[in-house]
This record gives structure tokens, C-alpha cells and sequence, in this order.
């Protein structure tokens, strides 16, 4: 896996900028967990306000931090002042999201010049460590010129 | 459009419980602001929370709520006792979601024993009134017995 | 529905040089029928070579005659020696298909400098007329500069 | 990966034989050239009749061999009398597919009652071996009792 060369120098402080600039991850409680060329984590935690009705992680949840982990990934492979934008994605949600932890593992499966294709992979993680398979997904990045992110 | 009948009488009340009891919706300051048997559309205010690094509405929201709306478009054709689950969705992103306002749009597509699909548009709804087609996306839902929602 | 305008004069041409092109639409026994700009329908016959296990249409074949259905639709707003690529789509398959004839119908959704997004939808025409929404799906379309198409 | 137990006992002819009677499949000149619980590979040549405007693989071939890919993937862990249907995919074209053999293979992410989640990746095979990966897609099967395949 990988093999991936950063075009951008700065490219582990710019994500964490970006990341940190993303007010929603805080608003969700979400942590960019770990970064590598082509690769991102993103993890939080099980707590009420992020929710559906049986007190599972909404769906949107489990699709917010996919589409962030996926994007960043993406960007950790972009020239400077190539900004990031995801045009469109799709999830399969595999199993109920009801443990104490979510973990989205985006990864790039094949940069480009224009579109970027990337995918993540969701884990729910018990107080044991034990992972469930919760959700997998395709992402098509797009590079956008003269944006910082 | 539609001409769907529900089967539960009480499909009104269901939905309006149910997405109250969505957590996460109440977090994203969103309102079911709209159902109709096979219909659900979901609205929220661009506050801070719910942005991405340039102040935009986050992909993740914006999918959020096109996955709530579509999901009680199709529970408003369930029996009672049969819950719903997103089995899977995809989204196209088509224009940068900064407007005021942003609304999802459920809507059945074909209502199934099994499954059921819905598509959902977003818009994004500026002060002046005019709208912006911001996202578009499909649905598989399925419903599960035995599970009140 | 439309309002758009074509940039290529030779718009109509281009699109039935192309179509005549894919030698795979013969192949399936595939007509372009209706042309218009950001519009596109393409319908193809019930024979034993396009059916699965059942004889029915085979998914791949209503996903092909979609795929170029879309994808000229897209066409149909490009201009001179700017050619067509799909980058990703997904379909639904909502009814079983095994009517008289398959119609795809493909229409744009949002024409883009780089991006296009186009939807299409298949109906099975039985022997009377009637139609099935036999499948609903989305695509996108780059296009690439200095490719004739 | 796999660990796949099947439930038929008779899974391997009954792939072979179902695979045999999708005419569409002969009709492309596709092959089933290799099974495994959980596993299915197809692959075709490049023949003037499979091709696009370029006289590269058309998107719908690809597309149609994957699908098959995961069908019979998702098939081969089905009970006896269980049938199969794809509802849902969604298909990442990643570059241009030109080589001399198109391979599709088709592998199970999460086998379910209902619904089985499969992934297919397309890979171009060059005359010397080389591989390009063409496509990576998404597919939700369905169980339909009381279908022979």
C-alpha cells in the first residue's frame, strides 16, 4: 500500500490546519487521528449528540467523517494552492454503528491530475478493541485551483 | 408525483417521534419542515458548526440531512412495527453549499417490500429566496421488522 | 426542463458520428432515438443475446445503454474537441426487465466547465405501450480536451 | 480474506451452470475463470465488438462483467433455492480500459440474510502481464427465495 510521494512539502502541517479549520469535525467531536501520504484516520466517539432515533451513530456521521478522512487523504497528495472539493461519493453501511468508537480510514486508490478516486472504511471499536466493519465507500476528489486548504 | 398511501394511520405522529428523537438532527439545528405520504423535506441555518474549512455548509450535513429526508419520505409508507435502515446512498455534490438556508427534498422513487429507494435533492436557499441545486443523490432503504421507529 | 444551448454548432453530427462509432451499441442492437441538447434516449430490443440467467435484460445491458444515454446527453452541450469520459455512475435497478423493449433516457443535470452530471433513467415498454421504471441512476462526465468525439 | 463457508454444497456447478445461461456473457465472449467461496472472476478480450468510440472497452462491458463478477461472488455463499439480483451499484472508472484482456474480479465484503455487500475490480491486462487497474465498484445483492440460478 502506498508508495505515494507528497507533492507538497508542508503537506502533514496543512492538513492538520485544514482539519482544524473543519468547525463540523469539532462540532462532532471528531479527531484526525493519524496521516500518511494517500492515508487518513478520523475517530469519535459514541455520544448523544450524534445520534439517530436507537441511539446508533446517524448515518450522517458515519458519512461526515468518511468524507473527511477520504479528503484528506486526497489532499495530503496535492501541489500547494490545489485546493480539495469532493463531487460526489457513495457508502455502503455494512453493520449497526453502536459501539464506542467510530473510525474512518480514508486511503487514495488512484491519484490524478483532475480526480483524485478515494475510499474509506469505517470501524465501530468496542471497549475490547475488537473492530466491526461498519461502512465502506468510494469518494471522487476533484483538485481546485488557487483554493487554500 | 406520489398518489403513495401509507399504511400506518399514524404515519404522521411516527415521523414527527421519530426524527424528534433523532439526537444528532437537533444537533445540526435541523427542522423536519415538511411530510407528505412518500415525502420529507429537511431544512437548517448555516451556523458555524456545520462548516467545512471555508465556511461552507460540510459535505457530511449536507448529506445528513438528504439521508434523514430520504429516510422519512420512505418510513411515511411503512406498516407499523417495520423500521428502516439505510442500506446504502450516494450523493453527487453539484454547487458549493453557502447559502443561508440549506433543504434536503425526500422523495420515494419505488416503495418495496424489501427495499425501498428514494432520491433526495439539497438546495441551498439564499435570503432573497432563490435556489441553488447543491446536491442530488439515491437511496436504498430497507425496512426491518420488528423495530419501532 | 433543458434550456440549454449547445456550443457545438455540429452538435447533432457529432452525436450520431460518435454514436454510430460504438461498435458495442450494434453489438447490443442499440438505437439512438431522440436527441436533443442535455438530452439523450437510446432503446434496444428484447433478444436472447442481452439476457441473463432468467432472460431477462441483463443488468450490465441496462447499465450500458444508461451509461451512453447519459453520456451523450452530456455530450450534446460540449464544444468542438472537447470529447467524453465517464469517471463513476451508479444505478438502481428497480423493477425486473424483461419487457418488449429497454429505453434509456439520459439528461444533464448540471453541465460544468470540467464536470457534468447527468442522470438516467431506463423504462421497459411492453407491447402495449406501457412502461416500467426498470432502473434510475447517476453519472459523471469530464470532459478531455482535444479528444474528438 | 475469505474464510467463506458455503451453504450449498453443490455451489461450484450451480455458478457454472447459471453462468453458462447468461447468453449476454457469451454474447460479450466472457469467461468465468475462476471461483471461490466468496470469489468470482470473469474476464474477456478486446474484440472490435465490445468497444467504445475509441476503440477501447465501453464503460457498459466493464460495468457488465463486474456485475456478473459480484453476482456470482455473492452466489456462491446463497442457500440452494436462493436466487440473485444486484439492486445497487456503483462504478469507479479509474483509466482508460485498452489493454488486450479486461479481468473482473469479484470478491464478498459482507455476506448478510437479506442483502450481501460485494466489491468488483476491473483490472487491463497487457500482453506482457502488466496490470492496470480500469475500475473498482460497489454492488448490493439481493436474496430472492425460490429462484433457481
Amino acid at each position: 500500500m502506498s508508495g505515494f510521494t507528497p507533492k507538497d512539502p508542508d503537506w502533514e502541517n496543512r492538513l492538520r490546519r485544514s482539519f482544524a479549520a473543519q468547525a463540523f469535525m469539532k462540532h462532532l467531536g471528531a479527531h484526525l487521528t493519524h496521516i500518511a501520504p494517500g492515508a487518513a484516520d478520523i475517530s469519535l466517539s459514541l455520544v448523544p449528540e450524534v445520534t439517530q432515533q436507537h441511539g446508533f451513530f446517524h448515518g450522517g456521521v458515519t458519512a461526515s467523517i468518511a468524507d473527511s478522512a477520504a479528503g484528506y487523504a486526497g489532499l495530503s497528495l496535492f501541489a500547494p494552492g490545489n485546493g480539495i472539493l469532493t463531487t460526489e461519493f457513495k457508502l455502503n453501511l455494512l453493520n449497526p454503528a453502536r459501539q464506542d468508537t467510530l473510525v474512518a480510514r480514508g486511503r487514495v486508490v488512484k491519484p490524478g491530475r483532475t480526480l483524485t478516486i478515494a475510499k474509506a472504511d469505517v470501524f465501530g471499536v468496542g471497549g475490547g478493541g475488537d473492530e466491526v466493519h461498519v461502512a465502506t465507500g468510494l469518494f471522487t476528489l476533484m483538485g481546485v485551483d488557487g483554493v487554500t486548504d
